[in-house]
């Protein structure tokens, strides 16, 4: 039975980090999601909009100068074949002046879009970290079960910034102006040409959007399966970094590097075939805009010579009709056009767009089904007022993963532990003593009873792995952690840190920071040994002050001399202390032992020694 | 005297991960160090030259026919101006074959520099590799010194990423076109206008070079700077998701969040500073771009106004003149500016080459280094033979960190363990005993001498983390880890797996993974506990089956029933092991121990015990 528990816990957290590669399609959803995703990238709403409004407005005021100077050099043309050097000079003048004012839209233009990327960026990473941060979605995704959605890291860092560069700096700017440009030279050619041919231009234009439909469809699967693969590589590079010692320790350089090439060189196919598939849309494209510009003339086969429209004119008035059609044609046309080169970025962009959606969903979903779950039904204020004179009472615990309500690691669990006694909490290793302190730190829901008669905030967990927050953080900080804030503000009285630090045999440390609240130029969990760390873990704890701490294998790395001082620093600070833990030296400092043989059998008894 | 060690030994630990921010200027070393690079860009050189080649051809394809091109809208104009039906199909047909060719050369171009983009980025990933895991180099950054490279996964990964797009897809092939092209309008300026149009055309270039040398110049500091950010952005956000669990025990969720802004805050002011001071170069840029195109006027001032050589030319003449000129001044100055407008991406690319060239450096002084240090005098063959009643001779041993020789970790330290006997070290943690292990594992130099009478590959390091590679390896490959290929080649006996599985209690694994060779859906470092991943390194060094193993804290998360049956089936296997230990039931199990309490002063002596 215990086997089969212990299997079926470990394959419920073998449930996380599946590999589904999703089938992501460019089509309707893609817009979609985008359009659901503007709330976010808006966040920041008067901000980023005056930022739009100023990249439109240097955009709409290059489009327009822009054309202005278009006739500049014809001008200079004219003056050189007159030989009449005043007025080359004058116009030099106006086209330094026009010039010059061009170029400082265009570069503000560069300016306020990239200004729009970062901004947006910025409003992206915000909300997506709120998402990720609030009701512990990051320790449900990276814990509990992944839902799918790989390398979280990364969306939130790379794909949140390609996405609102591409975005920022090339898409808006281009599809916000084009309305208007389509308008202006959409009047024009109606105007000078009639119905026809602004119907054939919208017609051709219609066909391209089809045809890169098409073509562009296997890109935003591919884009989306690129970055998979980036992320699977960049991840296998930093657990190189973080695992180096232990890697050479086991000599493994060689297989290192051939299992590092191997992760690039799954990138690199990925990286072919998108290419593959982009050799097509490019072709396509191209060809798109240069017919374009032929476009202009073929056009004119219409009235000309299938609808006979200008055979009455004089050729005087047949160049001016033919040269003013293909003027207004070309101009709309490159419009259109410049709206289908965007087809391959807003491939590219669908990939990222569904990355970033798919994750900003799951939080959403995750984050409705915390109201009414388990999790929110355990802890009921209520309870803490029924009784004194235990901690805490289980009656038919039982429990599993979340991810699967019928699968159960612990069943039937029923314990008191009194009030002001320590409990040892033992058993194999995988039976499911850390999935119970998991529980009890409402981190899983549970069924059954569990009554705890303290405040939560009184409550503190040492979980078995120590944890240093990266950031170059100072001692203090590390100390304080998880309070946060200015060197005043984080609290903490620095004589008290002094002594603790001594009494744990730390006091090497603060000759090494030289000033507790300096921050230091190393992360701590890369530097110190396991001992040091799990040490500094408990210095934090003290330092919290709580009345009831969890204590998960928490001096395993020390030795027992230092166990014994850091039993005794908890006894003297009248700190009520549950251990789980392995070591036999460990029962002399708890009152009850709660042993763990198998999912279903359970012993609870008082232990008898003669300690202190 | 102990403490004092002990600070000295942590201290060297905090050299690494130094915050160096290193000035990197845009100059001559960022073509120098380029030019080092290609070499590693180039390694796979033929089929590299090859795709350069293809690119080279399709661009001056590209540029030939787009030239040609050029005249097809003035004939289709001449054409309807001239009512002439059969010749407008006629030069139809030949236009749609024209721009088929041009458009296929130019998917062709952009798919040829695509692949050498991202066959250059294999060529450097697989060059970087080979310098990083050649002779432990990656420890060494990682867990000795990093000499000030700072995030050494992004240089690998994003950074070499970056600077081979930029060069593969934007700067090698307009760099290679651009003396065809300049040699081939050049002598045409040259010859219908004289040197002195050539001239100036080449000043005004020089101009435009020499101003850009100075606007780019703060754009390299700052695109590493920005590089630099994002790598400690995703090395925050790779840190929270490997320590979800641990973070979320800690109610920290909100210090997270706020640290993760914090971090993005950092990225996004390097961004907008990149920005500020891009947008004066952006601004040159255009006005340079549009400024070429007037030159071409410009500059026919001269003949016409100041040295009057035009004065006797007849108006039909002068026009011809002028448009003749005007039209070669306009290509050579637009190949020009092309180089120009490169200089924001080589700015940028200066960053990266910067980034990466130091990487490199780094390694092959490394790697010159290693030859003629103390790594390699230690492993001193011929010891091997001279005794052979001592397994591990040490006399007047002393170690200190690599970093720095005047620090001494460990000194004078004498003992010789006689063969087939087994020891234990002990200690206060962080005295030194992993330091030892890895001066035995020559991971670290030493003075005095220090004798092995074994073979080195017959000696197993258990380090005190428990490492399994990412990836998604079998269960089979993580046990037989760091042996590597596929599943018949990797070796290993199933039936003794399985029983050793069984031994070690970790029969429910087998049960999960379904088959021993199937690649599994999860990473096995995320999802087993403490204690099974301590018991599947022990099963895989077992099966390593070695004559003698350095057990670093390896029972310290399984109970004491187990770690008898650890040690059992290692006398069983007449395995010598050698133990760092804190618990006081390791000593049942060893002959000696040597224990250290301070960094000057050994008690190397028997444990006297009636064990097994």
């Amino acid at each position: 039975m215990s086997n089969i528990a212990g299997s079926t816990h470990d394959e419920y957290k073998m449930g996380k980090l599946q590999v589904i590669e999703k089938k992501f399609h460019f089509g309707f959803r893609v817009f979609y999601n985008l359009f659901r995703l503007f709330p976010l990238l808006y966040s920041n709403t008067w901000l980023t909009l005056s930022l739009t409004a100023l990249t439109i407005a240097a955009s709409v005021g290059n489009e327009i100068v822009n054309y202005k100077t278009g006739v500049i050099p014809g001008k200079f043309y004219a003056a050189l074949v007159e030989r009449d050097e005043p007025k080359f000079w004058h116009i030099f003048w106006v086209a330094s002046l026009c010039y010059l004012g061009l170029c400082l839209l265009i570069a503000l233009m560069n300016f306020f879009s990239w200004c729009l990327y970062i901004q947006q960026r910025k409003n992206l990473v915000q909300c997506l970290h709120k998402i990720y941060y609030t009701n512990n979605f990051y320790y449900q995704l990276n814990g509990v079960d992944d839902h799918g959605i790989d390398n979280p890291d990364q969306r939130i860092t790379q794909d949140a910034d390609k996405l609102t560069k591409l975005l920022g700096t090339s898409i808006i700017p281009t599809v916000l102006l084009s309305p208007f440009i389509i308008s202006y030279y959409g009047v024009k050619v109606w105007t000078t040409s009639g119905g026809w041919g602004f119907g054939m231009i919208v017609a051709y234009f219609a066909f391209g959007v089809i045809v890169n439909r098409i073509l562009i469809g296997p890109l935003t699967p591919w884009a989306a399966r690129v970055e998979k693969a980036e992320g699977d590589f960049r991840y296998k590079h930093v657990s190189v970094r973080t695992n180096a010692e232990e890697s050479a320790f086991f000599k493994s350089a060689e297989f290192e590097h051939v299992y590092s090439n191997l992760s690039f060189d799954a990138l690199f196919k990925r990286l072919f075939v998108f290419m593959c598939w982009k050799f097509p849309s490019q072709f396509f494209q191209s060809f798109f805009d240069y017919y374009g510009a032929c476009m202009s003339y073929i056009l004119q086969l219409f009235p000309l010579f299938v609808f006979h429209m200008y055979d009455n004119y004089k050729p005087g008035e047949l160049i001016n009709q033919i040269s003013n059609n293909a003027f207004f044609f070309i101009y709309l046309i490159n419009c259109f056009t410049r709206l289908t080169d965007l087809a391959m970025n807003l491939a590219e962009l669908g990939g990222y767009i569904m990355r970033v959606s798919e994750f900003v969903d799951n939080g959403k979903l995750y984050e409705a089904g915390v109201d009414n779950d388990a999790f929110r039904r355990n802890s009921d204020p209520s309870a803490k007022t029924s009784g004194d004179e235990n901690l805490i009472e289980a009656e038919h615990l039982s429990f599993g993963p979340p991810t699967n309500s019928n699968i159960r690691i612990i069943e039937n669990l029923t314990f008191n532990l009194p009030r002001n006694k320590t409990m040892l909490i033992t058993g194999d290793s995988g039976i499911g003593k850390t999935s119970l302190m998991r529980v009890i730190a409402d981190l899983w829901p549970h069924q059954g009873n569990l009554r705890r008669f303290y405040e939560k905030p009184d409550a503190y967990f040492l979980p078995q792995r120590p944890y240093f927050p990266v950031g170059r953080l100072s001692l203090k900080q590390q100390l304080m952690f998880p309070a946060m804030g200015d060197v005043e503000k984080i609290g903490g009285n620095d004589e008290e840190i002094v002594r603790i630090l001594h009494e744990l045999k730390l006091g090497h440390l603060l000759a090494i920071v030289g000033n507790l609240t300096d921050s230091v130029d190393f992360e701590w969990q890369e530097t110190l040994s396991p001992g040091e760390q799990q040490r500094l873990c408990f210095a934090r704890m003290l330092l919290a002050e709580p009345t009831i701490v969890f204590l998960d294998e928490s001096t395993c790395n020390v030795d027992e001399g230092i166990e014994n001082s850091m039993y005794e620093m908890l006894r003297k600070r009248s700190i009520t202390y549950i251990t789980v833990g392995h070591r036999k030296s460990l029962r002399s400092h708890h009152d009850f032992e709660l042993r763990i043989p198998s999912s279903t059998s359970f012993l609870f008894h008082e232990i008898h020694n003669q300690k202190f």
